[in-house]
Formats: C-alpha cells, sequence, structure tokens
C-alpha cells in the first residue's frame, strides 16, 4: 500500500454549475467519502456541456491522476451527452447496454412510463465499462478505464459513490486532528506555524482556516489548524509542538 | 462588441476546497456578477496550495480565456503561495509593493496590531500588477496581464469583484428566461426540447434542469427550462416555441 495518499481528480460537468444556476456539493461529498478511503482529492474541474472540453480534460486527467470521478450529463435530454464524450475519450463506440436496457425497460414499464428514445439513450454506454448502479433513479452511471462516471443530481452522486467506496480498496488509511484557536490572529502565529510545517514536512499537512471577524468585532478572530498524515504518532507530535507554541506566543 | 459573452475562467486555491473542509461559493458570486457584464465562466478548477499546480493550470487558463479569475491564498500564512505563483506564471519578480506596504502599515497602526513579517507578504506583489482594493481586511489584490487574483474569504472576494465589475468594459448584453414545468418528466420533453434547440442553434442555449421527485411521489416532477442568449427577440420566440411543443405534449 502506499505510504501518501493516491491522488484522484474530479470533472463537474454542466452548464448550469458555471453559470452559478446550481451550487455543486458533489465536490465535497466526494472528497470526504474517498477522503475515508485513503484518497486525496488533488485537482477539480467545472466544465460545460460541451464534447471538446469534456474530452480534452478527461484525456489529461485519467492520465495524471489514479481515479477520475465525473459528475453530470448522463440523463437524456439532448444537453447530456457526458457518455458520448467519455467514449470518445477512451477510444470506444457507445453501445446499448443489455444490462442497463433491462433495467430502464423495467423501471419504467414498474412506472407505467414510456420507455422512449430520449430515456433509452441512458443506456447506451461505452462498450466495455461496468456498471455503477443507483436505487433512485435506476439509470446507472459506469466505470471505464480509471473514469467513474456518477449522475449530477446529488441524491443520485451520493448512491452511486456509496457503492464505489463500499467495493474500492483502501488508498492508504488517512489520520487527521483539528486544534481551534482563539485570541491569536494569522499574521501571528504565522512565524511560528511555518516553523512547525517545516519539522514535519511532508508527514503531517498543516492547514491553516481563519474565520473573519465582522466589522466592529476586532479583537474576536478565531483559526481552525487541521492537520492531516498517514501517521497518527506524528500528527499528536505536530499538535504537541504548535500548542506549545501557542503557549509561548 | 463581440456578438458572444467572452469566455473566463476561474481557479479556485486551496487545500481546505478539495479536501472538502470548505464549500466554495465565490463560483457562484464570479458567474453572477460576471454574467450580468457579459462574460461567460466557460471553466473552473480547484487546485491545491501547490506552486506547481497553480503555474501551470494558470499558463493554460490565461492563454485560453479573456479574463482568469483566482481566488485564495493570498493571506500571510505559509500555506499562501498564489502570488509567488503568479509572478511566476508570469515571468515577473514579487516586490515590495509601496502602495499595499503604505495601506497595510497604515491598518495594522491603526489596528495597534504589529505589522510584522508574516503580514507585510502580503505588500509583496507580481511586479507591474495593479491592485485591487479591499475595504474589509485591507490587504490588496492585483491584476497583472489578464489575471484577476482575488481573496478566498467570500466577502472578500465579494468586494474586490465589486471594485472589478464596476471597471471593467461589458462583454456584450446577456438576456435570459425561465419556463418552469409541472406534470411532464425530462424524457417526455427531451426530444421536442432538442428539435427546438436545433431551430435556435447557437442563438439561444436551452438548458434543462430537473428537480427530482422523492421516493413515493411519483408522478411530481418539476422542470425548469433556462434560456440564454444574447438577443430578447430570439429567446422570446424561443419561449414562445417551447410552449407550444407543451401544450401539444
Amino acid at each position: 500500500m502506499a505510504t501518501l495518499p493516491p491522488k484522484i481528480a474530479m470533472l463537474i460537468i454542466g452548464d448550469e454549475i458555471l453559470s452559478g444556476k446550481t451550487q455543486d456539493s458533489n465536490l465535497k461529498t466526494l472528497a470526504a467519502k474517498m477522503g475515508e478511503k485513503g484518497y486525496s482529492l488533488a485537482e477539480a474541474r467545472v466544465v460545460p456541456d460541451s464534447e471538446e472540453k469534456i474530452i480534452t480534460s478527461l484525456v489529461e486527467l485519467k492520465k495524471e491522476y489514479k481515479y477520475v470521478f465525473t459528475s453530470g450529463g448522463i440523463g437524456p435530454t439532448h444537453d447530456d451527452i457526458t457518455s458520448l464524450a467519455v467514449a470518445k475519450a477512451c477510444s470506444v463506440n457507445l453501445e446499448l447496454n443489455k444490462e442497463a436496457d433491462r433495467i430502464l425497460s423495467n423501471h419504467y414499464a414498474n412506472l407505467k412510463l414510456e420507455y422512449n428514445d430520449a430515456r433509452k439513450k441512458m443506456a447506451m454506454i461505452p462498450k466495455g465499462a461496468d456498471l455503477i448502479y443507483n436505487k433512485i433513479s435506476k439509470a446507472p452511471g459506469f466505470k471505464i478505464e480509471n473514469i467513474f462516471v456518477l449522475a449530477g443530481i446529488p441524491a443520485i452522486f451520493t448512491d452511486m459513490l456509496e457503492e464505489i467506496v463500499q467495493n474500492i480498496e483502501y488508498g492508504v488509511k488517512m489520520y487527521s486532528e483539528c486544534i481551534v484557536i482563539e485570541g491569536f490572529t494569522e499574521g501571528e502565529i504565522a512565524k511560528n506555524l511555518q516553523a512547525v510545517q517545516n519539522h514535519f514536512k511532508e508527514k503531517v499537512t498543516i492547514g491553516s482556516y481563519p474565520s473573519f471577524p465582522k466589522k466592529n468585532d476586532k479583537g474576536k478572530h478565531f483559526i481552525e489548524i487541521v492537520l492531516r498524515g498517514v501517521n497518527q504518532e506524528e500528527i499528536t507530535k505536530c499538535k504537541r509542538e504548535i500548542e506549545e507554541i501557542l503557549t509561548r506566543n
């Protein structure tokens, strides 16, 4: 097993995110769930419903990262072009996936809704891909090469991701601790924090997250220091060192 | 003036976004504010506090898009490396900016806080850059080449952006309308919507955004159709065409 968490990337697909109409929440879900499995989300991109842009981004990301997760664009409408773009990025054809076709035709029969061409489009899956099931809308996502293709609707994204994390091997076990500091500003502790970070280099990552005080509330800064790493002992040592510094400050 | 909105990109910088600790909200703010000024946010990337990753992303984005907006990483701590990375991406040096130095030293004198090295770091700005002021924490952002460098804290990001949009020329004037549909599912209207989109090609962009019904609530789908374009007349025509289709369906 690796000693550093393998890096993964996310490709968020959809004009509605870039226009500001919809707030993405899937990144957070992915970071948390895959973080627990010992992977580190190292890059995310948001691209429009553009075949060219999806393909060029995927080709770059799938080469650079252990896994790529996409969200969005696998529904029935004309702007849902993710499956085709993924197929092209992997140089395979889209084909009617028999299992997906069976699931969807049963689903719409149960709902007494027509299984029309637009809906059948959701059973068109890149050749050789493995399906990712979803209990909500039934339309499956899929995995091909190192790419997981998931729905954009948060409930469905989460449902599909649950299935994935149950089956994926651990990247590396990760630990984290948090120190909450009141009464200091970032500027006051920055130099000492830098010294601690230098000391622990890649063993522990130290993040400093200020909550900025509102007007006329000058003194009440509040800083969260988050320590992350693969070695609990190093994190404990690092935490102790920071606490000592704060006492001296 | 261009007939299509010039494309802009966003680079969101910060481990805390990729770890899922912090939910980005600046993308939405940028899309909305720059959308009103006739620009289209065409891509966003989220990268960690990694000098190399910031530089490679910026070099790509500043070449491909009219403007690039960054958020995050211009504070006083060791993980704030955006200014240095931007300087390197633009092949210039960081230098003590006299105006920024004056603003910050006055600010900390007023607060009766020490203007120490960590805080002085915030006055280190790429050579040749123009400052972007902020009324909240005073530490300025800056513009260099076609890159706007803004703070990550949402209130400060918004404050800096307000200054930018007041001074930037219009990209192109944009219009949008929304149709809310109940009683249909996306699958039922997809084919007809595709026909309308084909008819209006690049004149109007039609987005279809379903709100997915909860379990045991089968019939209650709800779809928002959003029409966007630079020509109000075309949008009105397009809207009429969709409404006719829905009446026929």
